[in-house]
């Protein structure tokens, strides 16, 4: 009766994702499958990492997680099982999953190598069906990981994980902007309440700036920009009934805008 | 083995409703999950309205129908359940359930307040996580509604849900435009019959006039308005082979317009 | 304990999708049900029949596939039951099963003309919900398909299923263009193989032409098209970092291209 969600960049158009979907109900019929989404832009790591490492938590313990946003699909970047806090993930070696392997201490990691755990016919385009779908059916039915592969423990890192800190500034990015137009940040409150002990804040993105927080997006004027602590506890830029993407000219193609915080005298 | 059915504004492009979906199934795990849509024009309360009204008679008894399109998020209006013919319905008061409650008058109204029955911890920007999904869980395994708040008699209403009659016109409304291009009215097809007797029907919207109703999409020449009975028994505009929302200029955005059918002499 | 697969036009804006999971699940609440795609182009009945082929399979024995890409609903067009390969198919008679009825010798076809499987009121506009659905609900509890109708052995046929032979030519067309841009095409690798024998491959397409293929997406310079073999093993046209879609100047309205492939001396 496990549970296995799914993350990637496919889309909703074509039926790869139904695909896995059988691969792993063929494997095992109880399990419940949940979409996470699959509309990451492709190839962006980055967000999917954000959006996994936001959601994983609000499953119970042995949910099996895959991911599959992988432009090297076809390549040698590994295949490889993480398990983490008592969740699992599996995906592709290249950054998607660092966010939860370098806060884990105990973090096993296992290069999945075991060819009896996959499709018998491995496609060189889509991994999903033909490895990570077959590794997550057979972990819903307590398959060990080790038995699956080889442990390693020098997996790709991804960078811009977190602030720095230059001076009076803490440097942050923007790492998604989601379907309401809210830019999210990778600035956590608590880092940010150790960052400005008892000193007030100023916002900068872009040319914009902002003073301060407030409490939900009805606070504030109508269409000026905001800032808020989101669902998951980051900075999040908004406008009260507006769009902060539009307002700050970011358009889904470039890469996403530093977000700055100074701090400054209360 | 409950049924839960989710309504929302938050699109498919972020993790929101996969996360109520963990949060569900972290509480009952023999829970079947259906997604009605998540493509509500955000803060259309209206058109969710309308699409659950449309929809939940088709579920079985007992299914747990969650609909969050709640502009108010954060602020003091009410997170409510109602039961009526044997369903249940969990989101805010704010005129989403108002069609269900005005058309029984055994409708049972719960405010919830008993915050055991919620997430721990409350944000103040998704209450479809922290409220919502946590007491469809708890209901789905059979925890008395009563047990979860108090009773009330005030809900929100929402306006605009039936159609007026203004001499020998019928004045209606566009209350949604479906993926076809169909232009949905809330005119029945039984509220029609009383109205016009052994009269025939004119209809306007905007300046194009429509003469009677036929049976199916494919009736008529190709290209032109038509007006027939959808799958709801409610009139609806469509064009054979072609779209309707463009034909009448309707662009998703703007308010939806008046739909007014005139009886005349036979 | 059954799976049912969803194939539809429908879009994911609507509640049509979700209100056909409500009538399966009305009539058996242990069945699994997996969408495939709503996102097929209206009507567009040779992409749905291609994606239907290339999925089907990959589920296990038993699974119910209902497809319904219908532009004839409320007209006379035969609703259908088709048994291939131990898998079911519930749908239009209108072609979309037609390369998995032509492709096996032991297929059996069932006209549906049994009400008592269907919803008590059928629409003129929603024969998923009132007739497919409710089919492929109580064939997943092991309604026999002869009570539900009677055989037939005259189906639809769809035109330009399969490359056709012309000289040293074979003339395939693209079948539909992925989410990634990927234009796929229904020349199979098989029959790619007997028809070059030991000689070379020149592909051509619009005012393109490409030489030979080659393995993965990432093979071959940025923004080039090239050639492979897909998932489904069918010929591909690809650009290494880019949209050969765009490339080739198909925007998603039009009919797709023939793509002709010619043998020339090693």
């Amino acid at each position: 009766m496990g549970i296995i969600t799914l993350l990637t960049d496919f889309g909703l158009k074509d039926p790869y994702v139904g695909i896995m979907k059988g691969v792993i109900l063929g494997l095992n019929r109880a399990v419940s499958i949940v979409d996470l989404t699959h509309r990451i832009k492709p190839g962006d790591i980055n967000g999917a990492a954000c959006v996994l490492q936001e959601s994983f938590s609000f499953f119970p313990p042995s949910t099996i997680h895959v991911a599959v946003v992988d432009p090297g699909v076809g390549t040698d970047r590994r295949p490889i099982l993480v398990k983490s806090r008592n969740h699992f993930f599996v995906g592709p070696d290249n950054g998607l999953f660092w966010p939860i392997i370098q806060s884990d201490p105990q973090v096993l990691m296992v290069h999945l190598t075991n060819q009896n755990y996959f499709l018998p016919r491995i496609s060189r385009t889509f991994h999903g069906r033909d490895i990570f779908a077959p590794v997550a059916g057979h972990l819903s039915l307590g398959i060990d990981p080790l038995a699956m592969g080889e442990r390693f423990t020098n997996p790709i890192r991804l960078p811009h994980e977190t602030p720095t800190l230059k001076g009076d500034t803490l440097l942050g990015r923007a790492v998604r902007v989601d379907y309401f137009g809210n830019v999210i940040t990778n600035i956590h409150r608590e880092e940010l309440a150790r960052f400005l002990g008892n000193r007030q804040m100023l916002i900068r993105v872009g040319k914009e700036t902002i003073e301060g927080v407030v409490n939900t997006y009805a606070d504030g004027p109508k269409g000026k920009l905001l800032a808020l602590f989101g669902s998951t506890d980051h900075l999040e830029i908004a406008v009260n009934s507006g769009r902060a993407d539009r307002l700050l000219n970011i358009d889904g193609t470039q890469s996403l805008p530093v977000v700055a915080v100074d701090r400054v005298a209360p």
